[in-house]
């Protein structure tokens, strides 16, 4: 694993190595962290903002003792905007950090940057294509909530066309065994062919449930997305789903006893305040689980005593 | 104490063991600094910027060892942006942090957050309302330039209806004793009603007095603030009180030998530059006085090593 | 050496005991750095954006084992935007750092902070007007590519008129012995009278050579500069001089063996991609050196134990 730029490029076994660095992590978090990454750094190149993966990142490479620079306006303040390449903007930034995570707004990019990197790149999100550090927390969330990665029905709900997590987290599924997907979503929403097509592929069962109660009421995880406005062709065809879909405490509240339910947040109004104190509430320590997995992926790639055989 | 919300938090006992910290943290960075917070991580959340206190407490942070992760525009980079609660907001970055400093442009918000957080929560300004470790910064200042909180004439100059610096340390003098407080403004800024009954209830003298240089001659301590223009209703409101007042050098030099001319900065006009030079001169050691406070308060809260009834 | 200002505060001895620091700094860095500025902030505070020289400064901090506070947006965050002088300002900042580095838009603004800063201060960019530690990293480079920083034919490409880089470096070059320079550019972007002047004085010689080519050919050092679009007073004036000259990889190979193609980044189209792998491509190189030269520095400022007369 040199580079994290996509969720195809995790196959079983390290998935299976991820989660369960991820677990020494949380403890080694819970403990006040250590120096193992002491005299690294870790730079953090945001051509679109996102306080929160750039915070996660920075927290996890300071749990572990390293140092972090930021450019978190890097869209106006960096050398792109007088036109250069972001071929040499690698070349550069390699020269002052051990690791670069990157966020664009352009699919593909941070492919390129990594292409001439001698130092691990990051994707921390390239426009509506791939986010796979949330990916990961998502599936080493599932098996902290449910004990394991496997034979689960999983429901996604919400805006499964533009959102990349739920997307990517149907990508990274067919890696586990037994999966069975169901979506919920308004029919302009749906999720995209190309992925189903995957799905099929790999065997994955999956149905379109238009019902959230029906769907709710089976599943061992509900994951809901909001509706990414910023990503809408128009105000109108935004306006058409807006408020579309909510899970309610109601509707939560019949869910399986050792479910949960999951949001890569922020939320907006699309999981009511209510449901925060139901027992399947997940979101939250999912997001706190986003620093145990960066942690576990920046020790992977920057950490040259680990043994990635072992 | 768990957060740093308001002024009103603090009784006379605390506020003591405050200043002696702050005179411990003085010896501690003449000496370099130390580690007491290594591991640790703070915050640091701001929807309205401002370099200088996100640098002073950064500072303070760094000077005891710990590690600081920083929103400078989190009003636009953020999630907040895309309709997320701070209630929200603080459950998620509370993963990645031991404490937070948050800044916001609306009264209120920043004890929202602190409502739900399980780490300490500190207030950096909220609007027109409250800025509580400047106001413990000024009374630090006040003892090292005095020697002494109690029985002092303190003037206070300037936007006293905008301006939450003095308002503040008006509302924090009621802890100490024999305090008599002087208000020198334009008619349009007058200290406002709220805290004038305040004062009444807890028996401090208060009077006011429209001529500066009288003001000035019998005052321990004079406190200028800068007009807070961005606070104005209108252009014209602004005009009628720009360059109402000025402390300049040849009234400044008829102060007391041992009183302190201070101003919580950034300054405009309001205090002439050779003012700058006279012994009284004590806004840049105030200054400089806040990375001492900051550090006491973030040690005071994050320091689990420290007994706080010692 | 208190503070970084302009290249006119560095003699000879200093250069080369500045070259023979970041030389060591090199074997440090690639060692993994160390903690030589540990306990020490450094505070950058630009009130021009510039990522690369941000980071470049915060990164050689860090490998020291050191600290910073950063402001990227100082223009629009800082006091300044209320008024303040950068007097004030840097009386301000020194109270939570141990140096700083500016940058401003508006030329000598740096020096008025350093003329009241108890602090070391650093130009890291002042406007059109100087570019002080660039000028030493391509000296550095110089030697480092070279092996010597005398006797050698340096030809400047592109901008020299509104290029602070080759107006730095010629000015830095009279400290070195039988500097032969060659200026190549459009008739509107040719090198100052008050640097030929400069250059005169110290017996530098100097001509201009329209051709490339030939300017090229007999180069030990080939130092290529973008336009500096945001400095031009038009548009019109800009579409006269774009793409006016290129070095592709055709004429870069008629090079001496042994030679140095050098560029300040970033790069636009006035070096083509392919030269990149050509021996002479000296430019990432350059980047890589900003690091070490910037260490040396530093240390050179802060660390006391540093016997600046040995």
């Amino acid at each position: 694993m040199e580079h994290i730029l996509s969720v195809d490029q995790f196959d079983r076994p390290l998935l299976l190595q991820i989660l369960s660095r991820a677990d020494q992590m949380r403890l080694t978090a819970e403990r006040g962290g250590d120096n193992r990454l002491a005299g690294r750094i870790l730079a953090t190149v945001f051509y679109e903002p996102s306080t929160r993966t750039r915070l996660s990142f920075e927290s996890a490479m300071m749990r572990l003792g390293g140092n972090v620079v930021s450019s978190e306006m890097a869209a106006e303040t960096s050398s792109a905007a007088k036109g250069e390449s972001i071929e040499d903007t690698v070349r550069i930034i390699e020269s002052y950090a051990d690791a670069i995570v990157f966020r664009h707004p352009v699919a593909g990019e941070i492919s390129r940057a990594a292409a001439v990197s001698s130092i691990p790149i990051i994707n921390g999100g390239d426009g509506p294509s791939e986010h796979p550090t949330q990916a990961l927390i998502d599936l080493y969330t599932i098996q902290r909530e449910l004990g394991r990665i496997d034979n689960l029905n999983v429901t996604l709900v919400g805006d499964l066309k533009y959102g990349r997590a739920p997307r990517s987290l149907a990508m990274l599924l067919t890696r586990a065994e037994g999966t069975a997907l169901q979506f919920v979503s308004p029919p302009q929403l749906e999720m995209s062919p190309d992925v189903l097509e995957h799905l099929d592929a790999a065997g994955v069962a999956h149905t379109t449930e238009p019902d959230i109660e029906r769907a709710v009421a089976t599943a061992d995880v509900v994951y809901v997305t909001r509706i990414q406005k910023e990503r809408f062709p128009s105000q109108e065809a935004l306006a058409e789903v807006e408020g579309a879909y909510q899970l309610t405490a109601a509707v939560a509240r019949t869910m399986k006893s050792g479910s949960a339910i999951m949001h890569p947040l922020p939320r907006v109004d699309e999981i009511a305040p209510d449901v925060d104190e139901l027992p399947q509430a997940a979101y939250f320590r999912q997001a706190r689980n986003g620093v145990y997995v960066r942690m576990a992926l920046l020790n992977m790639l920057m950490n040259r005593q680990v043994d990635l055989t072992a």
